[in-house]
């Protein structure tokens, strides 16, 4: 049994979206001038046209969490992370009126790829600073929030807005681009569609309804004692080496010997990689371990950009933390795994 | 629904072949002193041994239609393409008495890998100025005319003659050469084999009957009044991103801009490939537009050796002829694609 | 139908294993102080503890067979090869009580994946001349006989022992180290259980009961007059020929052309290597052929490393042998190949 990252608990709803979605078909609840909603015939009996709450119940929510709640193990009572200033306060749920950029193959790829490890299709969400999107897999299991700075693109000018993307075909349109080719991106503000142009070739792509896509999770505030930094290559190689043994891996810290160790058993085989001062470019050492389904590091570790260093944060039995940083860091990524319920 | 290269309509018969296909196997009516009926109790009742009137049947049907019919869209009223002087006259059908070749593994491959988009066995005419196959896929969709001419070869000797040649165990067996390994091709006269070496191995291949080999289609006269010459990367590329949308491509000029565009239409997402004059290398311009099947143009696209010039000729709903050379020069190719119907 | 090294023909027993095999389970029958026994309930009834003829048998099969029999066409009565001075006269069955190697990552998995042709599992029999392992394929068909001397490890400090082990596990655990990376292996006395260093990580892998591995074969004595030394380049290009058109293939060898024939047969298609004087090492001539399943010999042309030279040894319708060495002589490698009967 795993415990997973609820992003939908009735009482831990993200402020924007009212609380209708088990009984009714999640419709759009925007509040802009552009009308976004693509099936005006569907039935909203149950459904606020804009919720009414929203400002009150973010900053309540926000500010009382932050201070006064503790975490509880196995139920992510979340808090919206301040992503850059007030966007806590408002929410945008309506499409930018602004979205030209320029970016380099590499770059887009890089993140697109990472979210296609937990989701089809995701929320990228627009804005002065760049562009950022949180998403969840289906199962609860991993989150990832990926930012891309406006400083990784090679020319950018944008309102804030929310794009929803078919991450499936926006990655295989980027196969058209090598690394270092232009990708040109602009949100066609009359037809609603993303108009993508790579060496001549005008693709030209609709886009999802935002309201139709998964709400994005919010990040458990975490006390998470044990943190290291390494190269991803270390991560891999203990990885593929547990993957020979088991469907699950530990990763145990020993504060008096300043080591973690990446362990799996199997049913007659064992693997144990050792992590030392050598080994480590960081490490905040305590006692501790945590157990994580196999099938989701392996998956989280192959988005790691070759040579790249990655920052695990954990504590026993709490979610794993993954970050590093990509496009000569002005890319972040932040990806969280839910721990599996150790029965030993 | 596709405009189809008919090649066995009852009036469009080949001038060589009599005209029983339908009614009694395809037996052989060689006029050579060598005998390849390789069954010789079958019946031959309805079966002319030679046909009498196939002189003077070539020589009307070609000099009166040349000059005086037109094309008719969906029937492709077809005259025999000047292949090299008298060969219209008398077109041999029985194996050479002579045939001593010797080409580079590269050069070899590329015309079997090029006709093999098409069929899985070709007659291959053999004579003193080179090799030449032309065949038509089983959907009566898309043609291949390729001639290897004695240039390319290494060193080469033989008389006139059409060989019988499975393609597929030829491209096999072919693999056993490196681009630049000597393939040695011999045809033994006695055996009625064709001998292979390469490096060492001696392959020996039993040959096909030509005349059990379906026959070769004949070339429409048309008047095709847009041509473009560009890199074949700039069509692979709009093919790639085709494939993306629609099971169909189309190719579009527009005269006043000088412009040619590749587009697709999908049921949400378009493609859009503009190939102006820094584009293309050579550009005959006319207004006009022709939708073709997808699976096509990329089965004929794959072919396209890198970096070579490819010449496209098409106008409104005609089949499109695509033009290249490889192998210095001394190797032709023609392809022939027959539009789709256009619904809009 | 081929002729099969037959290992398990009751008068051919090798001499350590009770002659029990078709009743019951096999049962350890080790002699040594360690007791390797992992299901001490089973049934033992028809199974002697140890068996009391094991020395007497030896020497008398070894000794007697070498000098007066003569080899029997279709049944390999066969001898223990002598592996090293005084191996026949007790053979072990027990672990080794020391065993600490270190060897570079190329050398021990070419040793693994060279057996891995013929079997999943397999007896390494350590001792303080390297390891060496003789296995046969489940259908009699294809036998290894593979040592590493000690020369080829880096480290290297073991006694008699044998280990059994699970090669298909074990060459997935190799695929952690490159070429050059060192493997230290060790067994465990106290857990039995072998552990293998790679570049960090340990890896703890249980032991398979060797008395539950099929027994090792006994190499036949045979007078093959016809050996021929070549690159394994001329024999992987002759096996890839013949593979195009039959499922068997032919080595033949005329002994006044002093040339060697590689061929095969198809329904209409023929493949012959010829290989004389420029293209072969050493060869002692004989007239003489035999027919093999080209599958068995394509598994062990595979196995060739790049570059090596290898030593053919056959006769009419014999086994034939293939020999050659890797990591600079340390590791020498035999296959034996029962022949196809002829049909013509």
């Amino acid at each position: 049994m795993s415990t997973n990252i609820e992003s939908d608990t009735a009482d831990a709803q993200p402020a924007t979206t009212p609380d209708v979605e088990s009984e009714t078909e999640p419709e759009a609840e925007s509040e802009s001038e552009i009308d976004t909603h693509p099936e005006p015939g569907v039935e909203t009996e149950a459904e606020p046209e804009s919720d009414p709450s929203v400002d009150t119940d973010t900053n309540t929510d926000g500010d009382g969490d932050e201070a006064a709640e503790s975490d509880t193990e196995g139920e992510t009572e979340a808090e919206p992370e301040s992503e850059g200033g007030d966007d806590d306060a408002e929410v945008v749920t309506s499409p930018p009126q602004q979205f030209t950029a320029a970016i380099k193959g590499g770059a887009i790829k890089e993140f697109v790829s990472t979210l296609r490890a937990v989701v089809d299709e995701a929320k990228i969400r627009v804005g002065p600073d760049g562009i950022h999107t949180r998403a969840v897999d289906p199962a609860n299991v991993a989150m990832y929030d990926v930012s891309l700075a406006a400083g990784a693109f090679e020319s950018y000018d944008a309102t804030e807005g929310v794009l929803g993307v078919n991450l499936e075909r926006f990655e295989e349109v980027l196969k058209l681009a090598k690394k270092n080719d232009l990708v040109q991106l602009s949100f066609n503000t009359t037809s609603f569609k993303l108009v993508i142009h790579i060496d001549g070739v005008e693709f030209t792509m609709a886009l999802i309804d935002p309201d139709s896509i998964r709400k994005e999770p919010e990040i458990p505030e975490m006390d998470l004692p044990i943190s290291l930094t390494l190269e991803e290559a270390q991560i891999s190689r203990g990885v593929k080496a547990a993957d020979m043994v088991s469907d699950h891996i530990r990763f145990r810290c020993d504060e008096a010997e300043t080591t973690v160790y990446i362990e799996a058993e199997g049913d007659t085989d064992n693997v144990s990689l050792e992590l030392a001062d050598d080994d480590l470019v960081a490490l905040t050492a305590a006692d501790g371990n945590a157990l994580y389904s196999l099938d989701y590091v392996n998956d989280i570790s192959k988005q790691f950009p070759t040579g790249t260093e990655i920052t695990l944060t954990f504590g026993g039995d709490f979610p794993m933390m993954f970050e590093y940083q990509f496009s000569d860091g002005e890319c972040d990524v932040l990806a969280m795994l839910a721990p599996r319920i150790q029965s030993d």
